[in-house]
């Protein structure tokens, strides 16, 4: 069950959000046998970042659309990853807040067993602050889940 | 106000916990009037991890320890960073769960503005799972708080 | 102090929801000195779930609406509820999904010792998800509070 | 993705702990091809109500051993359950209380649709007080998972 | 269902609390048909500062020690107190944290309806911060709950 | 690093948002070299509660309205008080409450060391509860930070 040095997919994902030149990151995420989409959200509205996410992960095919259990996966790593860009209440605009984020979807299988099958890991990296621009600061965010 | 693109001090500490040869985002912090330190932590017990960063930060005069709102001001980084780590509930022991984490503690200047004055990003990265190797997947958490 | 064990209010309240057919499970209610009532709520807006719940007990008199006290012990417990039902955040839509519900309110006297008066079960019981059709689970929630 | 009237896992679970005779419930779960197992646990110690269950779901085969995804899947789903049954802060001895609780974990497939495959459903039903008998009431919690 | 002025029983309790000299304040509660007690404590146990304000509260008369919604209405209150005290997580030493702290329990009736009966008012007000006497800042916190 | 007993500012903040008449409050605390400022603010939406804070304290000059620091410093200490104020979740009309609030921002020193510099107090009081005039208690809270 052991977690492999070259597919720490948590890792991977962090990287790609940090990256400001994402070429170099996702050519090692495009040399494992992985799916993977990156965006850009920013909103005061909580939900809008979780559909951002979700539409992506759809539209690039990193989830299938029909398929519930693959939803719940993402909610659930989505839901995580907005824990550490919020620290303490998943608000955004109901406590005069907004975010500016890249967002990063990975999925692969990043432990040595077969067995443990596919993962998923959401990475969220911006800032975070009042709604009027420079009133911010940093904020990461990262959620990981089987699927 | 605006936050400086070389000195997203939030970025630095995470890319610093998330290299596995530190030298060369070392040398990227070295070159900024920062300071900084890291380390690494593993327990069960969410009070050590509080404890080592401090230590660490104090130790190697990334804060000063005679002065409280120096402190103060680790510590909310710390619990923020640990959000992320938690998801959910800043425990670990008692949801049987432990940590194996890096550290590292940035203090710098990420502002155009001089006004904005030094700030703290404590960012963390590792593993976190049940109490028996290889039942664990990654974690990310990061705290950023004026100084 | 002993909890009766034919008279768990918060048991019966739960039976009460989770019953497709709830006759026999409101006969064992109606058996008793007790009042109880139940109803449907489907919602993204948390705010409707409390409303609904709390405009359903006052209807059928299950909690005297001029009173505040009796208005204080319901909303406690439906906050209760709520956590069980939501798991974390007491949000719906702000976090992208949405419930239906049913609910039941039960109000008497579950201990032996007749001191203990009057306490009230908000039981509920229904699926969450996403905003799609069958995109969902089933959640569960209970609150106990005095009255 | 429809959910399965006869099929809902969580339902099924939450009957089960309810039941205090478990003869009738556990027949209507053995018709299906699902695995499910049940126990008691009673702690001021949150770890063992999580290690309680961890332990008779591995042991009764509800879970391989060996497979850490499903590990984590039963983990989040107890952690959901505990969520319902603190109702605030997944915490007992800390904030002095205690538990008394039946817990039943069912695997099985709750939606029509093939491709859903397992899911997983921790249940728990008891007292939730003071460390003194008597002092105590009712507690209930779910939690629903993917695996 | 007004709040009596002179009755705001949260009031009274923190002014208790915050009295250096407590005669004054205490004096403006003993005209009332109320009872009351104060103490102190500190710990990095939760647990030991919900124990010192119960068994204040039931030595002094405040709540019956023999009736479990007695002590299930300062229980809450208690809480609700303690979330204002520790600001987002009930912990003290699992966060490497520790309080000293004055209480107050007040019971009476603060609304001009003497159908809302008695309430009861737990205030708390004393210093937090790390286990090094000194680096600690002020805080409060009040539970209010129908009894 | 001692508070100084003169100096307790979540105390003089406390004493002023529960104070009636605020002369002689005001008066204690316009003795020191300190800033301060106070207001009420009424609202389901809790955005407007941390909204009115700021705005008070930026056109007061108790806060720089032109530095992000200063605004960090108080958004994270009304948000700390607003935890005493809502004890669990910080959300208002999404669980159909809403507020009545007297609020107080005092900016000074209470260390004896110099070298603690300034911090700042937010201390709120009022009312909490249904949207219907006096189906309502009290509530408090307190937030300190420095700055
Ligand atoms: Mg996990
Ligand atoms: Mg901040
Ligand atoms: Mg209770
Ligand atoms: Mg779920
Ligand atoms: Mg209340
Ligand atoms: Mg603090």
């Amino acid at each position: 069950m052991t977690l492999s040095k070259e597919r720490r997919i948590g890792r991977h994902a962090t990287l790609l959000v940090l990256a400001d030149d994402k070429t170099e990151q996702q050519d090692l995420i495009d040399r494992l046998p992985w799916k993977s989409c990156n965006g850009k959200v920013g909103s005061m509205d909580s939900q809008k970042v979780v559909a951002a996410i979700e539409t992506a992960a759809k539209q690039t095919g990193v989830i299938q659309s029909g398929v519930y259990r693959e939803t719940h996966a993402l909610y659930h790593a989505t839901m995580e990853a907005l824990h550490g860009v919020t620290r303490g209440q998943v608000q955004l605009g109901s406590v005069l807040r907004t975010v500016g984020l890249r967002f990063a979807v990975v999925r692969g299988n990043p432990y040595e067993s077969e067995q443990e099958g596919e993962w998923l890991a959401v990475a969220l990296y911006g800032t975070i602050g009042a709604p009027v621009k420079g009133l911010e600061h940093e904020t990461i965010g990262l959620g990981i889940n089987h699927i």
